[in-house]
């Protein structure tokens, strides 16, 4: 605490990322993707030309935008790009959700930067519980009187995704506030709601290169709605900083989306790693929920979650276990390499019955 | 304006960047480096392992502030990173200066994105005139009943700088409140402020990557102060975007930070530049502020400092005009190489003697 800090700043509880360890581990603990970024990344960063790094980034990040909306069928004002998509949802709940006495209606599960935002904005909230089957229960969304609706699909940390004609059902509900769709785990078996966008102006959807494009370093992403939310966004942003992407991100971008082969290749070798680790989980007696992202929400039943996540950290694995909020029975692990799964796997066999509980 | 969009988002007033133009153009209107960055950049490049991108950076930074807090002679704890100044000012007037029923005190003229700043956080704002000279009147700035003081230094668009002795003759008056010294002009003749963070937990020194290292496109900006001013940016940045520098940028930037020599060759080399340039435009005639930055500012005279501007453009000469707040007699010029500036001056000896006017 500070005297010289505005008021409130104390009070703010920043979101906490997953660990990023100093020493070799396996990492599952902040769904990054196994799998190396497209080889058109490589060839970005021994060609570029540093000379131009001296000059300022074009503020409107063209090129990159241009290239999303070929890649989404979308024109380029209905792009926007930020620097990684926690940047992009920052400013969208800027833009869009700070309304004073309507609420922001998020489920009580999913991504937990959410909450952050609408402390730093002065944002209220109104989480709604996941339904018996750990999914969001699209209809319990207030239609009128919030200040707009947030949640990510596939959500975080279940891994269940509704499909886009529940996306639509929904919208179809929603007419006076934005909707806000984080795909930040799209392409991995989930449907996106980008093709809704001509119809529903007020659905904003985001997403990320940091993980089915295995560019989390690289912070980049991106939404995708109306011109009117686009707009919005940059008006936002312009308030905040012209250039927040480097013409490296850019071009690293462009690379990426070029490699559509690659994409492929890995989001069907993650998908298959996941299924084939989840059905080894659930024949060790886990639980184990459906997803269509690249991590599985597990239960260990006869084990302290917790006490879990200790050992495997023990055995030089990580995973994510979320001490608060009801979900301390569950951990969320990511979908590394086979390789690494396996030896999740043959940790997790080694643990004595009761292991810490 | 868009319904969908939060209340005050339509009165919003962006900042508005110097133009990038798309075809080739004697660039000096954004106070860009005319030099190359550091050969240590395309090292970097040359080499970075591309498959570390899939993973996220380190949240903290921690190589780079430790190779700034060598630089500066600071510990780690004293310094905060960010994806360019702009965002670290922005973080910094959200951790400090939103203060109801207090006023920000800022100079009548100076870096344009502070008000866009206040705008965006509802923060009120006091405007103190320049003295006759052009200079920030530091005596004029309150004591007492204000949210802080914020001015860059040198500053823009003058590029007057005020010497650390005053710097710290006006600290000695401000105890209350966060003074914010704006050093992204440092380099080019102008003294830190950094040495009187010791003395005074309420300065706060931002600078960046963009001006003096050549590295505008990279965006790393950073500030130096107390551990409690580092800690008030920290909760606003993890509040917003947990991973706000690539590791590209890190290692660019600490690569740019070992490279010396350069930075001292290219600093002397823009300082010599500016020197000559302002004898050849007084000798033409014309007003020159003296600069400790790596721009002049520059009023015709005889001239309407927009036409000249304009006919620059058809020469293909980029410079600054700012049309509005009582600077529209002036053209903020940025030193680029001896060669550039060279055809500014014929640019401008061939302009007939009342163009426009």
């Amino acid at each position: 605490m500070s005297k010289f800090w505005s008021p409130g700043v104390e009070s703010l509880t920043p979101y906490v990322p997953g660990e990023q360890p100093r020493q070799r581990m396996i990492k599952l603990n902040t769904n990054e993707n196994p799998y190396p970024p497209s080889e058109g990344v490589e060839e970005v960063l021994r060609h570029f030309p540093c000379e131009q790094l001296r000059r300022y980034p074009d503020p409107e990040s063209i090129a990159l935008r241009d290239m999303l909306a070929r890649t989404y069928g979308v024109n380029r004002e209905q792009v926007f790009v930020g620097n990684g998509s926690d940047e992009v949802l920052a400013f969208a709940f800027r833009a869009f959700f700070q309304r004073q006495g309507e609420a922001l209606a998020i489920p009580e599960h999913t991504y937990s930067f959410y909450p952050v935002y609408c402390q730093l904005y002065g944002i209220e909230l109104q989480k709604l519980p996941l339904n018996d089957r750990w999914e969001i229960a699209l209809e319990d969304f207030p239609e009128t009187g919030h200040a707009g609706i947030a949640f990510a699909n596939p959500n975080a940390p279940t891994g269940h995704a509704h499909g886009r004609q529940a996306i639509k059902s929904l919208l179809e509900r929603q007419r006076e506030r934005v909707v806000l769709v984080d795909e930040a785990y799209d392409g991995f078996g989930g449907e996106s709601a980008v093709p809704l966008i001509d119809d529903h102006p007020n659905l904003l959807v985001t997403s990320t290169f940091s993980k089915s494009r295995s560019l989390a370093g690289m912070r980049i992403g991106f939404a995708i709605g109306s011109r009117a939310l686009i707009e919005g966004l940059e008006r936002i942003k312009d308030s905040f900083n012209s250039y927040p992407l480097d013409p490296l991100a850019s071009a690293v971008g462009i690379a990426a989306l070029e490699d559509t082969r690659h994409h492929e290749e890995c989001c069907r070798a993650v998908m298959a790693t996941r299924e084939r680790t989840a059905r080894e989980l659930e024949d060790m007696g886990m639980e184990v929920l459906p997803s269509k992202a690249n991590f599985l929400f597990v239960r260990p039943k006869h084990l302290e979650a917790a006490s879990v996540a200790a050992s495997l950290r023990t055995a030089g694995i990580l995973v994510r276990h979320f001490s608060k909020g009801g979900l301390s029975d569950w951990l969320r692990i990511s979908i590394g390499s086979d390789e690494e799964m396996t030896a999740l796997l043959e940790a997790l066999r080694s643990l004595p019955p009761s292991s810490g509980a």
